[in-house]
Formats: structure tokens, C-alpha cells, sequence
């Protein structure tokens, strides 16, 4: 019954209690750029898979989970939503499923590792699908968060924060603080709506996303709106959390027949986010909402969130 | 940023893509019945868990998730369970689910492995909490499907079915088949209810699932109301699912109000099946409902589900 | 004190006992031939690094360890070696060994898998040196045994089977047995020197080794001289056993003085194998001779050996 | 051809390029004392096992080959060994080897870690053999260099050194010095011999090996024959290294007749070290010899080994 690894195999800790041996059929390509190492490689039954810093990103078998869940609700949301902000987003997935709204009229990629953009366009067309060389597009490769402190009053409709999770010392640390988020609330427009990944809604590891919740919640003047929502990714082997705050639209008054009506008005073909799924998406299980009792923090540039290593 | 295991492990292989390794602090016990080998043993964040045949089966962490998913809708949606029957359900804790029902006048649980049960007794009491020793128990200690095949007409209003998954030629491979099934209906009042754990509910193996769906849904004589729910088990990466199968009563039609009433009125507390949490726990995700159309089957003696070894 | 490991390894089980899991650091090159799959990657402290079917092959750390003691031992003790065949030996490095003597006239490999050798050539040049390129060498892409059973009566002065081990249906099984080395003897001229690896030579599985030796000792009349002897290859992590039989010439009689002056005659410069250091290969410890009194047995093509999968 | 794992395993990582993976089979008790954790268990070929702090220790497949070697040259050597100190040496294996001189008199054995030792006496019999009980023996915990510094001439015949290996901030830190040496010399009487476990001696790690024989060998006063051996353990996937230091006895010069008559004398049986393989235990691969020259240094208490964590 028992029996033995033979093998390549890519391992990722996700806590103390568990490593998870990722099984590689065959590594496709592999690099470094200044801010991470990657591999791109085919793992049985998940397909094409991306990981940075041996942490598994996306997968060809679910990917459009992640990232219909990142882009979808907010998109839909907003009544009419021309003007995009993709923050972090590599993959160009986000991008993509945010330009399936053909009310778009421009789109702003900021991803501050071009080297990794480059490696993207040439070899994950499956998840860009050409969105880089839409002509709304326009990327960037510069901080994001210094980019957006300057685009106050620019009037964005959607925000999408896209980005790696907030390890201590890392690039992501100061994108998951409140005075990020008031940075995004300022560049978007009256009834802008602001999305983000909030990383693992298991009861494992749910501080990040109570923490998230608990700093977006305490900016009522900011974002009178904000819900957390999960989508169940199978290639992260958890469901994985998102908040989405908003100035003017309640998500969870969004009815199920007016989504069905601007997905189609707008032309998106979704596989994860339909009508019939957005509320129980937004219902979220009671261990969240005792983790956010027992561990919702503010997070400040002072007091940062701290992924334990 | 790379680094090499030191340790003791106990790996899980879940399809060939992933094995997960669990750490493991302390090993508590660990021995073999007629049936399967056990490990009780300490896993960080997890606590105390136990892992059967090297497959991790509940943890301290969650084990309330799985045994209220097992037990509460079905309970739950009967207006009056008063005779209850869990096949299989070695650790107790469905029972004791099922027990919080101050209606409850008799509760049988049939599981063939007798040496598992002694052990569970001893070193398992939080999960069992005395419901072993409950005046309402009778515990037998026989083939789950044999002792049902006696019991028609025996008007039993809520059997759950707790069994390991059908791997080919495991003692359970002709318990999630229709004759099964049928046998169980047959064993059931006029208003009876069957819920069954049914497999991953993931996006990586969703076979098992959609397969006892199908089989269910073929059976309309029998079950009128068949619906497919889940429930986030971290400690299984996953989620999970289960099946509800109803002669009389419609679960999509309890109303969170009615839920609340039935709970409180028969003592019943929960942490993961609240009111709240009902409908979003049978919204499927769509993956599930595609992977019914691509894979459902139904399931029968001749041609059982085999769980790919 | 327990840790995690996050990274790239490749796993490589050697008997039920243990699993090796090498950590990767950068995967060079991946492929598949007709016979086996290649992985060239960079492993800590071992440096480039060839595994194939997952088992690793040799390392830039000790590749000379072994090497030399699957040439130099045959190729000293002959007293003018000038005509030479390598059977298998892939990488090239056993024939650069032999070639390093410059008495050598003519040098034949035969290796079946002509796509490896292609692989090696280009990207293993710290292996072979140049040596497919020598004008004394003659590469062929035949079946090495099918090869010298035309060449009965040739005369070769050496001959060193550098060949995979002989698993139950690979393509070296027939190559570990009295047949072949029959084969090989017919080959060899009067004073010819045979040479093989023959696997582990620890105590954990010695029986390829001692089976290798029972059977060429069983072979008086065509080898009245035969030795096993290892080398200790920190790469593999064990020593490793090679035979040498030989049809004049007793290894064990081959002073030390001797084979400096051969080597230094000869223009042969060595690492591993010395002139001090001969004496100790041959001394094999207990456990392989007692191993041999309980295991040791003729390997016939009608019962070869076959590894244990 | 690949394959998971699906089990229990210990995992030991040897330096940063590879990690054993353990398979057990039984987990037969494990604990922790005031200095390490352990485990015993069965590992299958290895069979019964010892771990501490997850290292392997010992197994019963070639226990018998590291205690001989701990023991045996340094007892063979000596012409009359009566008095005998063995420091450390936990499992009670080298002291039993020591006493199989039937010429010992009085055998001390000085290991800090009662606990663990009270545990080996109960659980370990196969490795003790009653050592602990023999009429000669004198156990003490307590420091071990602490006490031998007060044993300045008791004219101890042997001490045998089986300490763990010295890594930082570590109890056997100071017990692989110049100093410590120094005070075993000034323990021992004018033909006194010292032996030690020195570490790995492959070539992926022979960092302490190597100071070892360089810190011995600058001690001409104290011991003017200093020699370095190894064994072939397969439980540690390597040949183990160990000193001999000698203050009148060269053990180069000990002829294997000369042992063959004193283990007979004496009444001694052994399995690994035997008269005739005494020469080649001693002498020792080029790679040793050329890290000697590349890495060898004196280690003092002011700069002592620090093993690589």
C-alpha cells in the first residue's frame, strides 16, 4: 500500500502541516528575473503551470477560476466600466478578463517585472490571449503604488489588485496596507469599484484575508461597500479569497438577472462567475467570520501584514 | 529561498498530480485492523488526527465541518428524525452529529470494522463525546449493506451514509451503487432522507461525485429530491462533497428561518451548517455541473465506480 | 529542527528502504530517446548532473571515481592493451579513460541509444573530452552483444561493459549473464582483460554484484582470473561494484611499482585509481563475501537476474 | 516509470544536495530527552532503527560495522588493554565491542544524556547486549571532557570517542579540539591509543574529517601515530570516517597475523573488522587525502569545527 517517490517533483510548503510534491512531467522552461525565479511546466491532469519562487500561480486547469474571480465581480459591478487599472496581474489573464467588457476603453497594466511580462507574452499565450497587444492596452512596468499615488482624481472605474502576497521584506508588502487602499479609492472615480486578491480563505491561513477585510471595512468614507468573496481553486488546493470594495454598488444588491443582463450587453462568456453563482460566492463560510473576529487587523505602512516564512 | 525537509512525514498521494506531505509532530498510535492501518498522530495547526491507509481522514482542525456536512442537512431537513442510521462513520462523530437532535429515540451505526471502533473509543473521544454510550445507540458491528437489505420497511427517517470512498475490490465498492441505494430507500419512512459523503468536489476529481449525482437522479421513484452539496474541508485541500436524497421534502425549499426554528427547537448547535450558510452550501460550482454532463454515470452493482488506484 | 522543503528535486528510490530526493537547481536539458528519458541538471555540490529514467547516472563531482574504475583497472593490467571495446558507456568517459593510454590503436563503442550519444556529445562535454572524435575511435549504434558475437576470434585486448543494470525487461538483461560474457571471452585475444559494473556494493543490495561474480567464476576455462573490486562513488551514495575477469593475468598479483610504470608509460594521469590504491578496490569487505555465499548464483539468459522493480 | 509517495517517512537532509527519505514501516516509540528527540522504528533492510533529532543513527542491518569500527583498531592495537573509556557511544554497542576483550578489566562509560541512555537499556537490548550490566562496566553522566580532565594519569589503555557530531552550539562542539584531544592524551597511559568517529568520509563532505586528521597529526608529542580509516556503513550511505591516534603503536604496522592472534587471545569475534581487512580499512581514497591539503586545519576551543546547518 505504501510506496515511494520516483520522480520530478516541485515542492511548496503551505504551513508548517503540509508540503504539497507537485508531480513534473516535463519542465518546459525555466529562469530568474530581479524579483523572482520561475518555472513554467506541464503537471499531470493541471496542465501548463506557472510557479514563482516554488509557489504554484496558475494552472491551464483552472486559471480561469483565479482569474474570472479577480476581475469578474468587479467588472460586473460597475455600471459601465471604461477606464481599467490592472495592478501586478503578469500572466495577463486579469487584463484579459477585464477586457471582455467591451464597454473598456482603456486598460492600464502596472507590473513592475518586465523581464517576467516579456517571458509571459512569449510563452503563456493561453493566458494573455493576446490582451498585451489589445489597442486599449497600455503596460507599464514601474511600482504600482507609487504609479497610483500619482493618478488621484484620474477617475478609474475599476482598480484590480493583482499582486503576490505581502512577505515581509518583499515587493508586495506595502500593496496590502490602508494606505494603499486609499491610494486606489483616490485614483478611481465616484462609483469606482476596487478588487483585490487577498490570498488563502482556508481555515488554515485566513489572516491575511480577515486582515484585508477587517483595513478595507475601517475606511467607510473610502469604500461604504466591501464584501469578501472566495472562488474554489483546485490547483491552490483551497479556496482562495478576494475583497471587493466600492464606492456606490453594493455587490451583494447586485441581482442575479441584472448580472445575467450586462455580461450579455457587454459580450463576456464567463465559465466561473455566472449569475446564479455570484451570491453564494459572497457567502462566506462561518470559520472566516470567527477568523476575522479572532485575527482582523488593521494594516498599515506601519504595521504591515507579515506572511510567517 | 529553496529548502530540504528534516522530519517525520506521512504522504498522501491525491491523483497523480499532487502528494501531500503531512508533518507530523508526535505519533500518538498506530496500528492495523482486519480492514485498514491507522496512525493517530499530532500534526501542526491540524492537532490530533487520523489517517487510515496513509489518507488523512479528519483532524482537530475541522473534523465539525465534515461530520455536520454529513449529518445536519439530512437531520435537519426531516421534520421529525426520530429513528437514525449511520453506516460506517468509525470515529463517532457523525452519530454525535446526529444525537444533538433531542428528537432522536434510536440511533443504530453499522460498521464492519469492530478493532477500529474499540480503538476510536479509547483514543478518540473528541470526536465520539460518549455517543458510543448513549442510551439512543445501538452499535452493530456487520456489513453496512447487508444489515439495511433486512431492514425494509423498517421506517428509519434519516440513514447516513459514511463510508470510505468505492476503491475496486475495498469493502465499500458495492455501497455507492443503485441497488445500494435503492436498499436504503427501502429502509426509509414515507419521509425519509439519505445523505451520503460523496468524494472530492474539486476540480482535479470530481468523478466520484457526479457519478453518485447521476446515480441518485436516475432514481426518481425513489428520491424525488436529489441534490449535490459541499463543504470546505481544509484539512483535505479540498472541497468536499455530498449527496442528499429525499422522498418528501425539497432542501432547496428549507428557508434559513424554518432552519433556524428546527435547530433551536431540538437543542442543536452548529459551527459550519448554519441557517445562513444553507444555500450557498448546495450551489454548485459549475465545474461540478459540467463534469456531471461529461462524466455522470450511473452507478450499479455490474458496473461500480473503481477509484483509479 | 524539522523542516519543510520547498524547491525542485528529482526522487530516486533506491530499494524499499530509502528514496533519494536531489535537490535541482537548474534543469540544463530534458528529453526522451527510444530507450529512456534524460534529465542534465545542476545539483549542489555535485555540479552538472545526468539521471536517467530518473536514476542519476553521474555527477561532475566524482563522474572520474567512477570512470576510472570501470576502465583503468582492465586497461593497466593488460600489458599492451591495443585494441579496445566499450559496450554501452553513453557519456563517453569510460572511452576517454581507455583512450588516455597511448597504446591504444583502436577504440569501438557500442551503444544502442543513438540519440543519447547524439545528446551527450553536444551537451556533456566534460564527460567525453572529445574522446567520439578521436581518430582511433569507432562509434557504432547496434546491440552490443548481437555486435561482438560477429567479432568471435578478433582479438580484443580489452573489453569493459559499461552497461545499464539489467532490470526484468530493460534492454541490458541479457547483458548481465555466462552467455554474454561468453561472447565477450570468445572476443578477447589470449592475455584479453574483460571489465563490467555490477552494480551497488553496499550491504543493502549486493545481490547484482555477488551473482556477477558467482558467474564468472563459474567460468574457469575462459576466465581462470576474476575479482570484483568497488569504488566509492559519493554520487551514488554507496560503493559501487565492478568485476574484472581476466584470461593471463591475475589483478591481484599486479604490483604496485608495476602499475606506476605502466601508467606513467603510458601517459596515464588518474585521480581515484592510483598505484597505492589498487590493492584496497580489491579488498572486498566481509559483507560481500558473505553475501555471495548466501546469494550468489550463475545468471544464465534462462534465469537472468532481474532487479526488483 | 515516475511514482508518489504514499507512506510514513523520516527525512535527513546530507548537505544541501540531497535528502534521505526513510520508509517506515513501524513506528515503535519515540520521545524526546533533555539533549534530542528520538525515534525507534523499523525501516524495511535496515530493519529496528535508531533517530535522534532525525538523523539515523544505527540500524540493526550494519550496527555491528560502525561499532566495530569505533572500536575495534583502537582495542586490536593496544597489547593489553585493561582500562577502557568510552565517551558518549549511547546505544552501549561500543562499549560491548570493547569488552569482548577479555583482557578489559575496568570499562567506563561517560555519556551526558541519562535519559536516553535509561531508554536504550529497555528498548535497545540487540545493540547493548548487556553491556551495561557486565560486572567491568562503570557508566557515568556527566561531561565527558569534564571528567576525563580530571582523570590526568589514570593511565587509561583505550578511550574511544562516539560523540555526536560537533555542530555549533552544540554539546560535542568542544569534544572535537586540540584541547579536548590533549586531555584524552594526558587520560591515557604511555601506549595509550585514542580512536574517534570523525564524520562523513565521501567526498561531497569530508570537512571534519580532514581537521580531524589535521588537529591529531599536529600533536606529534602526544600522539606521534596518527592514522585516519573508514567503514562502510550503508545506513549512512557512506564510508564513515574515524582517527586513530596512537602514543607507541603504529597501526600501519600491525601485521594481520599479529591481529588474527590477538583477537583470538583474546576471544574476540568479529564480522567487519577482520585481520585481513585491516590494511585497507587504512588506507585512504585520494579525495582524502587531497581535502586534507585543501581543507585542513587545527581546530581549537578558539576556532572549533562548526558543522554547516
Amino acid at each position: 500500500m505504501a510506496s515511494q517517490a520516483t520522480g520530478m517533483f516541485i515542492a511548496e510548503t503551505h504551513t508548517e502541516a503540509v508540503t504539497w510534491h507537485f508531480t513534473i512531467d516535463k519542465m518546459l522552461l525555466e529562469g530568474k528575473t530581479r524579483y523572482q525565479t520561475y518555472q513554467i511546466c506541464e503537471i499531470p491532469r493541471f496542465g501548463k503551470s506557472l510557479l514563482l519562487d516554488y509557489n504554484i500561480q496558475t494552472s491551464a486547469l483552472d486559471e480561469y477560476v483565479f482569474h474570472e474571480c479577480m476581475s469578474q465581480p468587479a467588472m460586473t459591478l460597475h455600471p459601465n466600466p471604461r477606464k481599467v487599472c490592472v495592478c501586478g496581474g503578469g500572466e495577463g489573464a486579469t487584463l484579459r478578463e477585464a477586457l471582455k467588457h467591451s464597454c473598456v476603453e482603456q486598460a492600464t497594466m502596472v507590473d513592475i517585472d518586465e523581464e517576467l511580462i516579456a517571458m509571459v507574452k512569449e510563452h503563456m499565450p493561453e493566458w494573455h490571449q493576446g490582451s498585451f497587444d489589445d489597442s486599449r492596452t497600455t503596460l507599464l512596468h514601474t511600482d504600482a503604488r507609487k504609479w497610483l499615488a500619482g493618478q488621484k482624481g484620474s477617475g478609474f472605474d475599476v482598480i484590480l489588485s493583482d499582486l503576490p502576497n505581502p512577505h515581509a521584506g518583499g515587493p508586495a508588502q506595502f500593496l496590502f496596507t490602508k494606505e494603499y487602499f486609499q491610494i486606489c479609492a483616490d485614483a478611481l472615480g465616484d462609483d469606482g469599484v476596487f478588487a483585490m486578491q487577498a490570498g488563502c480563505a482556508n481555515e488554515n491561513y485566513p489572516y491575511l484575508f480577515v486582515a484585508c477585510e477587517e483595513t478595507l471595512r475601517s475606511m467607510r468614507d473610502a469604500f461604504p461597500f466591501v464584501a469578501g468573496y472566495y472562488g474554489i481553486v483546485t490547483t491552490f488546493m483551497m479556496p482562495w479569497g478576494f475583497m471587493l470594495a466600492s464606492k456606490k454598488h453594493d455587490p451583494l444588491a447586485l441581482a442575479e438577472a441584472e448580472i445575467e443582463r450586462r455580461l450579455a450587453a457587454r459580450g463576456v462568456k464567463t465559465r466561473y462567475y455566472t449569475p446564479r453563482f455570484h451570491r453564494a460566492m459572497f457567502t462566506l463560510p462561518e470559520y472566516l467570520i470567527e477568523a476575522r473576529k479572532a485575527h482582523g487587523r488593521v494594516l498599515t505602512d506601519a504595521e504591515p501584514f507579515a506572511w510567517e516564512a
